[in-house]
């Protein structure tokens, strides 16, 4: 799932967030993770925060350059908190920038880049890349911290993978109950307008109040089950 | 911005996940943090994750409930890891609920709620709520962090409020450059073909090739400062 699709780190500062970034990927369903220089691992920082994700920081491939860590990639999208003046095509959108890089991960390697905790990607850092993305935030306080950066962007792409018809995602649904025809509708509706007379709410068919009621509980989509429980209802309530 | 939309959470078990969820939440624009029986709050831990929201931190009201919590409230989403046979109104996708919360939050208070790491909300507190979400993730390990659920869902949140038109956010954008007119681009193309012809790289004009070459030109975009660069660069390789 989603094997095209790596994750790079360049140069993290504290290990805890390579852990934090491993689980937000496995979550994800992403797996291939790249550290370019990172200042401090193996460290068992990065196995705690990384949950039932250690197995993503164990094979976790560490290298010596961005350029290295992406020289197969057909696509290479660098997050970027600022904006650079720098001509590179720039998504605003984090969902149009996973809609591309799914696609093209269909057939070929793509990489999604986070730079530094502080300093994010140097200029020469973006020109290994063929796009930048950045998240939209708070004007007055926009930067994510870098693991929940990762949280967002993997979130976007598994969305935009599993919305394709060719995913084979299922969304896990609670068993639907039975929905109720028009005609045992019908009859509850009658059966409301009784009690609703037969108690003095209305003294003659009212046709207004009647529809309101009905409308509210077609806004409940009731089951059959729950249409019952209803009918029971009303029964105990006629006099 | 979003004053109406309360975060609460209940019963965390680690102060470090409060701090975290502070900075999420204010870097998508939410400020009102409700903890509901925190086992260890106020801690030196959510301090520290909040980096630079100390202030949401500091403001967090405590309280005994999640009733107390959201009494006011006019939609209370409770967010779910795992499906529940409970009959509650239930948002498999968080898009959807963002935009009806943020609707909801014009007028009203809502809130967004989150449970205990490791167990979630009880069947009580989810019945507190008038709606469920969860987030779609990898079947087989979609637990995501506490703060990183938050973060995901305020992104969402924040999403859903900067794309109303009364919002009045706009995106941070780099200075428009001028575009070339359709002359300009004329100009261009004959210049193109020009040097084509005479470099022998086509012999004689070549419809084909030069619609796709200037497609391909097209798609990029040039500005007019970068059309007058592939203009001089045309000119230094005719011989």
């Amino acid at each position: 799932m989603l094997a095209n699709l790596r994750v790079v780190l360049v140069q993290t500062y504290h290990p805890g967030n390579i852990g934090a970034s491993a689980r937000a990927m496995k979550t994800m369903g992403l797996t291939d993770l790249v550290l370019v220089n990172p200042r401090q691992f193996p460290d068992p920082e990065a196995s705690r925060l990384a949950a039932g994700a250690e197995d993503i920081v164990e094979s976790a491939r560490v290298v010596e350059s961005l350029e290295a860590a992406v020289t197969d990639c057909v696509q290479v999208v660098g997050a970027s908190a600022r904006l650079r003046n720098q001509p590179l095509p720039h998504y605003d959108e984090p969902d149009a920038m996973a809609r591309d890089l799914v696609t093209q991960a269909e057939h070929d390697p793509v990489a999604l880049v986070f730079g530094r905790e502080r300093f994010g990607l140097t200029n020469d850092e973006i020109r290994c890349c063929s796009h930048q993305v950045s998240i939209p935030a708070n004007p007055d306080y926009g930067i994510l911290n870098l693991s929940q950066a990762v949280q967002v962007l993997a979130y976007e792409v598994f969305k935009a993978w599993r919305r394709r018809p060719e995913s084979g995602y299922v969304p896990p649904r609670p068993t639907q109950e039975r929905q109720p025809s028009r005609e045992e509708l019908a009859h509850f509706h009658a059966h409301l307008a009784r009690v609703m007379q037969a108690s003095g709410f209305i003294t003659q068919p009212h046709a207004r109040t009647e529809q309101h009621l009905q409308a509210l509980f077609a806004r409940a989509q009731p089951n059959r089950k729950e249409l019952s429980l209803l009918r029971g209802l009303l029964a105990s309530l006629e006099p």
